[in-house]
């Protein structure tokens, strides 16, 4: 009886996170202007009322019932995992006083406005203030959480459970080791033409195609939609009702390709998650309040990489979709081959911009970020000297010189709503879609068969199987060493590039 | 400090509820089809928080407290209104046994799918029996909310406070006394020709104009969206983001263009609220647990039906839009002339669907359903004998024949869901509508001059004025007494319908 009440009370909980879900999408693809204010204090009172009712005496009760009459359960079991995530979330949440998080949420309205007006100024000593009390009170929030070796981790724990800063370092040293070279001889070799994407395609042209892609690579539209908006994004309101989001530039037709395809993956990890889950805590982030299925940030991320990356920007995937994409634009692209198309969507390129960046110079942008949050979260830079700091860094990772602070340091709106700890979870998950999809096609080559001839049913049933099931039943790295037999492990990550752009670009 | 407590407490109340309607109007709008089992869950626990958080202890404690605070302000201030409506609602909500109303949501479930089957095979004899059950749970219902005379009057208080089964039985005889005399005339009369309005008009041509119309007359689009469905509604989530729907059918135009602008008049009374009652009681119905501005679902209908009718399908309208419609339907309408199209939208003939019912024949569909309402829950008409008192009446009244019961009484989903009482609304609207219309152009002929112009600001303003703007802060009686004078009375509607269907059909 008890495990039932548990199991309806934490179902609460996941309604008012996938309400204020719904009252997210929303307001990022149909509200009117005038609905702003109202819609913020709606969402607050749903995030409320979410953590209110999962520190209730009322959840006590219920879990201490459920624990009582699942003692002796198998550790690994849905019920084991749901009593024990239950009681580590209330643990987590009570850990943080009511009146810094008040301090938090308030600052961030606040905030986000600061950083417009900087950003649109390119002038970054307007957020600079601002940024101090938000390193501030995430230091504050580190120490109320709890950590062993570094403030920072605490942080991250919310977005990416279990991973520091110590092998955070080790790890970006290795990436750094392994792909700074590619970077280093791209530069000096010959660019492979890529004036065909750049032409005039018809708006309602691209969004029909992206939609066509995402569905074919496995996307349920019965269960989702497809949007545009200014950023992409997914999100879902259970398994039933996952939708994306893309943007559509007249002039750059891989933006709403791509961005559909990277949703979509997203997309088919919530989808794919086992509807005995669905309410339950096993598909609800009780730590960072979020109705989401997906075990971390970067195991999500991991299937959107590897459905844009590994698939979509695949030799064999334009082998088979030339003809659909020109078949799309008719007359756009008769001048050009499956193979130049194939060299162009894989252009790399250093650049300023994170969210523009390509497969190669991506975590380049990730890597400066998280290494001077951990600094500033650990007191050894000043904010007033960030914009230098982040100016250095990308002249020694990436060679490019940042123009001005709208270009650098103010260009993501994370650290205005006093988001930090949450970059890491592009990497990994980067790192994670290479080892997957490593694992999936040397066990099972005839995954690799299928995407040769167009069908993406072997591997997205092995990506069900291995991941998407699951939902957040098992650890990111229990899940990795489930499917692939150990934890995160870049090797597979750097071996992919090494050879994708060494082909590409003929180095040696 | 309490009185503030208690708009903070009300205020997440309003949000829980508006953030319902977000959920209700995605459903109909967005959804993708597997969502719906999982937000029908969703709705469900906002709308047990909703009731809960009203009838909690905290609600409670600042209920005592911001009376005490407010003691001796005139009894007509927001202030002393809010504490009284407040304290009402949670006694109205205290009355209703929790296990009544989980008998009566469960069985309004189920109860849908019965009755769709039903309708689907016309046949009354498949939900009869949950229409007993749910008949049985209403008069429970109404036993627990307490009556004076009757416990329809009971029910109805949801919808239409202080309205009673004696009182619409006198209504309902002076306007059948009024109407019956211009059907039966119009019968015997010759009919205008409306051939035309069944010509082919595109769908987006049907959205962009009727949008374009709705705006004409005073929908704010900043604080709005128009979307399709296939029942037309309006609701808002606060004032500040109000949103309409209507239905387009390609080879009947009329039914785009008037269902626009009746829910642009419903959107123009939550739009023209006093933004001091966002969030507040005056802008949340905690009786009927919706987060609506209007006082009553009459005086909703009131504005609606007095932009659909009085404003949309007058002689001065087509006077004045005529080259616009025309010029939206290219070649379409070039042998129409004003006079022709103003008849033919006008045209009246008694039918079996209410829903498609013209402006005389409306209010006889009411009073069929408000007068078997009436009988079924005073147990002197059996829930068997339902079908032939229907098609008795229906012939009685309209003189026509039901062919079967998914065309007579089974066409509304409202009993479907337990919804008993709320259909004299229609009526009462209608009737306020003219109450209202005539009081502001005989008091203010410059409102009439304007109309004639095209121009519908000096009417907007007179209903905001008179109506909009006071939210929820009176009663239905005394808005009207404040606006015209005196409380609800037929006369002005029945003079109107008289006087348009006199002249149309050349009677007498």
């Amino acid at each position: 009886m008890s495990y039932a009440e548990l199991i309806e009370t934490t179902g609460r909980v996941n309604d008012f996170l996938n309400a204020g879900s719904v009252l997210s999408w929303d307001a990022r693809t149909m509200m009117p202007k005038g609905g702003a204010e109202s819609r913020s204090k709606q969402l607050a009172t749903l995030a409320v009322a979410a953590r209110d009712l999962l520190c209730s005496d009322e959840m006590k009760r219920a879990l201490d019932g459920a624990a009582r009459e699942t003692a002796g359960k198998d550790e690994e079991s849905p019920e084991a995992r749901i009593v024990a995530q239950v009681r580590e979330a209330i643990d987590y949440h009570e850990r943080i006083p009511a009146e810094l998080l008040r301090r938090k949420t308030e600052l961030g309205s606040a905030a986000h406005e600061v950083w417009a007006e900087a950003r649109e100024k390119a002038d970054f000593s307007i957020f600079a203030p601002a940024l101090t009390t938000m390193v501030d009170i995430n230091r504050e929030m580190a120490e109320a959480l709890g950590y062993e070796e570094h403030p920072y981790d605490a942080l991250m724990y919310r977005f990416e459970p279990g991973t520091t800063q110590a092998g955070l370092t080790t790890l970006f040293a290795r990436l750094r080791e392994g792909m700074i070279p590619l970077i280093r001889a791209i530069a000096e070799a010959d660019k492979p033409r890529s004036d065909f994407l750049f032409r005039d395609y018809p708006v309602d042209g691209q969004m029909a195609f992206a939609l066509k892609m995402a569905e074919k690579i496995g996307y349920d539209l019965d269960r989702g939609r497809l949007d545009t908006t200014v950023h992409p994004f997914e999100v879902s309101f259970t398994r039933n009702d996952v939708r994306i989001t893309t943007r559509v530039n007249k002039n750059y037709m891989p933006m709403s390709l791509f961005g559909a395809l990277h949703e979509a993956g997203h997309a088919m990890y919530e989808q794919g998650v086992d509807p005995a889950y669905t309410r339950t805590p096993l598909a609800t982030d009780l730590i960072s309040l979020y109705a989401v299925g997906g075990v971390s940030f970067g195991a999500h991320e991991s299937q959107s990489r590897l459905w844009e990356n590994h698939v979509g920007r695949s030799r064999a995937f334009w082998k088979n979709h030339m003809d659909d994409i020109r078949a799309a634009y008719p007359g756009t692209l008769d001048d050009v081959s499956e193979e130049e198309f194939y060299l162009a969507i894989n252009r790399s390129e250093p650049s300023f911009i994170r969210v523009e960046a390509d497969e190669l110079t991506y975590d380049f942008h990730v890597m400066v970020r998280c290494e001077l949050e951990a600094k500033m979260i650990d007191g050894s830079l000043e904010v007033a000297d960030l914009p230098e700091a982040w100016n250095a860094a990308m002249k020694e990772y990436l060679g490019v010189d940042v123009p001005d602070d709208a270009n650098g340091v103010l260009q993501d709106v994370h650290w205005s709503s006093g988001q930090i700890g949450t970059f890491c979870n592009y990497t990994i998950g980067n790192i994670m879609a290479a080892q997957l999809f490593d694992t999936a096609t040397s066990k099972k080559p005839e995954i690799q068969t299928a995407l040769d001839n167009a069908d993406y049913t072997p591997l997205r049933n092995w990506l069900t199987e291995n991941v998407a099931q699951h939902g957040r039943r098992f650890s990111r790295d229990e899940l990795l060493e489930k499917a692939t037999g150990r934890t995160l492990d870049p090797e597979p990550y750097i071996a992919h590039l090494t050879k994708k752009y060494s082909d590409i670009y003929a180095l040696n």
